[in-house]
């Protein structure tokens, strides 16, 4: 009936915020992690030994980290490097990382459906705006067939409120890209045979399993058996 | 019957190479490989390509191996690594490759029970006695738990003719020497699940095999389709 039809609204329209509930925009950047990053680096390896129950594995600190990620010895691409991905909901302003020698910071806008809970907002905070999200962790390996390194991936972790929003996907691609860039011909990391679903996001992506080979790991004891002879 | 016995001899001993037939002196050295290495290094790779019937992944060229394993990105242990295992009938003499600023040469006074025939003596000959036996290349990899590096191991290799005789654990113990001598807390490499004999003689070398983790690879075309994008 169209007594009950409400008035015209008078006045202007409402915040764009409230007009536009469906999708939350997420800033994203893609960027070289600094020694200064080294407390949140560790705890992201701690919680991922705690995703992967392994924390009785886990005896890194954030000194033996720095010494050895960040020596002099550790150029970036041509040793341990790290990206470290972090969100936004504004956009990065213009900071010294974008002017880092090695890398060009990627950045990119995502929508997001749902707006993202993050209790952790505080211990992963590097800024005002700017929360770390996820890290890869990688360095050269080398293959002599091909004449050529290659990256190792050894750690992807993309912090559990920030899954399933292709953030994972986001790094690897980085470092698919950074290694054309270098003429590299390989990237490869490892997954567990039971982990079916990383295993069919890691073949959507183009990866094949190397399904015949083992890992052979020599440590501990066995290996400081070794000091001295030869 | 006394009658058929042979008369005592009634000469001088014979010459000392006859009268101890039943060992071969052998000297042998392990020493960081150097550009001039990289024809002989060239051929162990290919010879290793023929034994594993993977030529058909065989693309490496002198001038690749060259521009990548001896750039002056690499330094030794700190990036590619290769140990060279020589052997000479006679003591090394002493040359500019004991004073190497990144490891003094390990050498090693074996006897073997046989001669050893090597077809292919000439190829790999380094100098008058000396001959290149086998190699080892390694990189450093990353722990992120132990928060440590460690050495990733892609190559070992002994020619044909100089295989069973404790070659092979020469230089892998040298790796792993070397690893606890930096401090390093792993020594990891691969191997094809229905290689028995190796399996068998990693596990005697202290070595755990990681049976769940399967190698992902992300190579060629899928590799080259992430150029550009990210």
């Amino acid at each position: 009936m169209a007594a009950a039809a409400p008035p015209p609204a008078p006045t202007p329209a409402p915040e764009p915020v409230t007009s536009l509930p469906e999708t939350t925009p997420l800033f994203t950047r893609i960027r070289l992690a600094t020694p200064s990053d080294v407390p949140q680096i560790h705890k992201l390896i701690h919680q991922m030994a705690v995703f992967e129950r392994l924390t009785h594995l886990f005896s890194a600190t954030e000194s033996s980290l720095a010494a050895t990620l960040f020596s002099p010895t550790t150029q970036p691409f041509h040793s341990f490097t790290i990206f470290l991905l972090e969100a936004s909901p504004k956009p990065f302003a213009v900071s010294n990382v974008d002017s880092n020698p090695f890398f060009t910071p990627l950045t990119k806008f995502v929508n997001l459906s749902i707006p993202i809970e993050d209790p952790e907002r505080e211990t992963f905070k590097t800024t005002d705006d700017v929360t770390v999200v996820g890290f890869v962790l990688f360095f050269p390996n080398y293959s002599t067939f091909l004449g050529k390194p290659g990256f190792y991936v050894e750690d992807l972790f993309v912090r559990e409120c920030y899954r399933r929003k292709g953030f994972g996907r986001m790094l690897l691609s980085a470092v698919a890209t950074q290694a054309v860039k270098m003429g590299y011909g390989r990237v490869e990391w490892v997954v567990l045979d039971w982990n079916v679903n990383a295993i069919k996001f890691y073949e959507e992506m183009g990866a094949d399993l190397l399904n015949e080979w083992r890992i052979c790991r020599l440590t501990g004891e066995a290996l400081q058996a070794y000091g001295g002879a030869h």
